[in-house]
Order: C-alpha cells, then sequence, then structure tokens
C-alpha cells in the first residue's frame, strides 16, 4: 500500500511566523501523498474579540454559538486555511483547501445538549461516513488536502469540529487504502512523563504501557483525549501514530529518525 | 464536446436570504457539470465596518490594502463560500469551495500601481495560466466547483480579484474541453435599453450591435466592463454568454427558455 501522512498542526505553530515558515517549507518537501489538519483557536480568539465575541471554553472545548460559527467559518475556513495553501503553493506543494462540506467529506451531527449546550459543535460520528472515494481522487491528481476544523449537518449547517479529531477520523477513514501515520505536532517534544521536564519525553507508548500509565496517574489530563483519539484510530488499521514537535516533520522531510512519542497497538 | 454552466452569481443576491435560497434549490438542480463563482463585497464591507475597516471604492473598485485582504480572505473564502457549498450540500449538490490558490488553480499578479495603487488586488493576465485540468478532474468526479473571488500571486499572497473576470476566466480556458455557456446572474432582467426600465431588456447582442450600441452611448457606464469581459470571453471560445436575473435559474434547471440578454459574436 502507498503511504499517506495525515498531520495535524497545532494553534502555536500557527501563531508564530518563524515556527510556522519553518514547518510549512518542511512540510512541502515530504514527498508522497500528505494531508494537512490545521486548528487556530488563538486566532479566531483574538479576531472575535475585535468582532465582540468573547471566547467561552469549557474543558478546552469552544462553545460556538451563531456568531461564533460565523467567526470560526471565516477564520478557519478563510483567513488561516487559504494562507496556509497560498504559502504551501509558494513552496511547490499542490495544496488545496477544504473544510467538511467541501465534497461533502466530513459529515458530521451536532452535538446532542447533556449538561453542557455546546452549541454549532460537530461531531463525526463514524470514520465510515468520511468520503474517501473523493480523498483518494485528489490524492491521485498530486493534491495536498488541507483542511480546516469544520464540518456540516449535511442541513445547510457549518459545525465546529476539533481538528485533532478530524486528523483521527481522516486517518481512519484512508486506513483501508494507504499505509497511514499520523502525527499530532505541538509545541512540545511529545508525551512527557513529567509535564515540567521538556526532557521526560516517553518514545513510546503501546496500548498496555498507555492502560499502565493512566492508571498510574502519569499522563497530563490535556493529553489524554489526544491519546485516546490515537488509540482508537490505531485499532481501527492506522499504522502508526506520532505526537511530536513541529521541527519533527524537518527530519521526517528529509528521511531522518525524528523524536517524539509513538504509539503502536 | 460536454456542455458546462459557468455561473457568476451577484452581491445583491448573496445579501436576500430569501433570493439566495431560491437561487441555490435551482442552481443545485441544473443537470450535468456546473461552476458557481460568487462575490459578497457588502458583506465584506459590513464585517469590515465591524473591525473598524471602512471600505475605499475607486470605479467601484475595493482598494485592498493588508487589512481589508485579510477581511476579503476570510467573508470571500470562508464564511461566503462555505455556507454557500453547505447549502449546495443539503440541496444534493455535491459542491467543493475553492479559490485561486487551491488546487493553483488562478495564478495571477498583484495589480501594477499606475495612477491609482489598487493594493492587493490580482489580475488574471491570461485564461491559459487557469489550470484546466484541475478543474476537468473535479468536474469528472461529479464535483460542483464554487469558487470565491480570490487569487493568489504564487509567492504566498492571497490577491482580491473581480468575480466576473475570475467567471470570464475560468469559462475561457474550459472552452476546450467543453461546450461553456456563461451566465452572469444580477438583480436586474438582463442588458437594459433604458436603465430605469426593466421592460427594456436587449434580447440578443452581437459584436456589430454592441459597438453600435456603445456608440450610440445606450449601454450603461457600469455594463460596460462586464460586456466588455463577455465579449472577450465570446472571441476566445466560450460558446454563449447570457445576462441576467438570479431566478433566469429556475428556467434553466427546468430545461425552459429563460429571459435576459444573450451575447454572441
Amino acid at each position: 500500500m502507498e503511504k499517506l501522512y495525515v498531520i495535524k498542526v497545532g494553534g502555536n505553530i500557527l501563531d508564530d511566523p518563524e515556527q510556522l515558515s519553518n514547518f510549512l517549507t518542511a512540510f512541502a518537501s515530504i514527498s508522497g501523498s500528505k494531508i494537512l489538519v490545521h486548528g487556530g483557536g488563538k486566532i479566531a480568539s483574538a479576531i472575535g474579540r475585535k468582532l465582540g465575541i468573547e471566547p467561552v471554553l469549557v474543558d478546552g472545548r469552544r462553545i460556538t454559538d451563531a456568531e461564533t460559527l460565523e467567526l470560526v467559518t471565516m477564520v478557519y475556513g478563510g483567513l488561516i486555511n487559504k494562507n496556509l495553501v497560498a504559502t504551501l503553493q509558494k513552496n511547490g506543494c499542490n495544496a488545496i483547501g477544504l473544510t467538511g462540506p467541501d465534497a461533502n467529506i466530513i459529515p458530521a451531527v451536532k452535538r446532542p445538549v447533556q449538561s453542557i449546550d455546546y452549541g454549532f459543535a460537530g461531531d463525526i460520528t463514524n470514520p465510515e461516513s468520511i468520503n474517501s472515494d473523493v480523498l483518494e481522487v485528489l490524492l491521485d491528481a498530486g493534491l495536498t488536502p488541507v483542511f480546516a476544523p469544520l464540518t456540516h449537518d449535511g442541513k445547510g449547517t457549518m459545525l465546529n469540529t476539533n481538528a485533532d479529531t478530524i486528523a483521527a477520523a481522516l486517518a481512519t477513514a484512508l486506513a483501508q487504502k494507504y499505509e497511514v501515520e499520523l502525527l499530532y505536532l505541538f509545541e512540545k517534544k511529545g508525551v512527557l512523563r513529567d509535564v515540567i521536564n521538556e526532557d521526560s519525553v516517553i518514545p513510546n507508548i503501546t496500548e498496555t504501557k498507555y492502560e499502565q500509565l493512566k492508571n498510574e496517574g502519569i499522563i497530563a489530563a490535556g493529553m489524554l483525549p489526544k491519546l485516546d483519539n490515537a488509540m482508537l484510530a490505531l485499532r481501527q488499521g492506522v499504522k502508526q501514530v506520532h505526537i511530536c514537535h513541529a521541527s519533527a516533520v524537518e527530519a521526517l522531510a528529509q528521511g531522518h529518525k525524528f523524536t517524539g512519542t509513538t504509539l503502536s497497538l
């Protein structure tokens, strides 16, 4: 099977022009098929404040009311996505910017209201709902899809969806057709044994070890959703998941070993 | 050759929820290959004002400084484009939202400064620079491209480009591969002999008649760029150009004759 990288880059990288430029140069030079998924919450919050929209977050998740939905549709789907695409084009990468409704690639459902009403937040109920045939057409045409963290409900409404979740769903959906490696890139060197010590990266986590680390309370609470997503993706056919610093892409593009945390079953 | 409709819908339709809904329902039901190009200047101006960005227009063309470029990238490429795509998906049309940098479909150059500095305005130097092969891949996959009026300079910078111009360029570029009809839809019934009389639509304009109407001073100044674009597109292989009210798409979708102005050589 052909190899495919699904790479999610976090907001802290997008905010830093120098890191972003280095990242995009390296990303563009990865040979073969690749997909980029980006966040952008901080930029959305900053522009929202100028428009008088104060961000409301519960457990790190944005409450998306109607005006916040307009905000994130503009900022994620327009401002951030199109500038990333234009920069990748400059670097010789034939990028195409997409969101969930485009070619109906990522259908979702509005999150049911339980204890919290997240508003226009979209949940991907099943990776099988992802329209992977269209993605294959785009990849076969030599294009590099760049996804903003937006989905839709199929009834005409956009939905705000976590970028980590989108990356895992795309990776899983494409695991039938490609040998998929999923990379979560952020500002830390990997999953840390000690959250204040950047040198305490745990190099490998298997399913058994993950249970052990959770039981021992070693993994920081904020990492749990990312790791749960990753483990689920592995069980559904994704070959490897890496959690590492954005600079790891430079090593990857040059065919070198990169440091960080590698998850496998 | 297969038929292809390239349809540009103007800002006044986008601003009116009922007209827009009717238009998108009809557009979605046109059988065969089609491309939509949209504007959105009024919505951009309204959001810009909330952000403290006052629109500056010279002869109906927006002066695009750096912050206006961010504004139109957000509003055209994100807010308007993605909501149009989501609504078309609801209506069963497999739309995909695009801008110039996406798959490098519309390369442009920043307009040279002459008497006026238009800022980040993009000119399409030649329809041959349009990446029509990728468009053909998308159309063959059953997708309906929806273009926001944005291009890029290939050096990492987005550019603001007139939607009429984009529609004419796309139509011309695809005229080698498809039997292209280009429709300019707006709030009037067609090209009017008397600008205040909606019943004075000129049904047919040939190249000879166009020269004659111009010489007689019958065509309103604001229509000249649209008509010049249209005539150029016809000379470069586009089969027909129609200038008509947005509701004409309802007749078109049902296979009926539609009223308005038809331009031919």
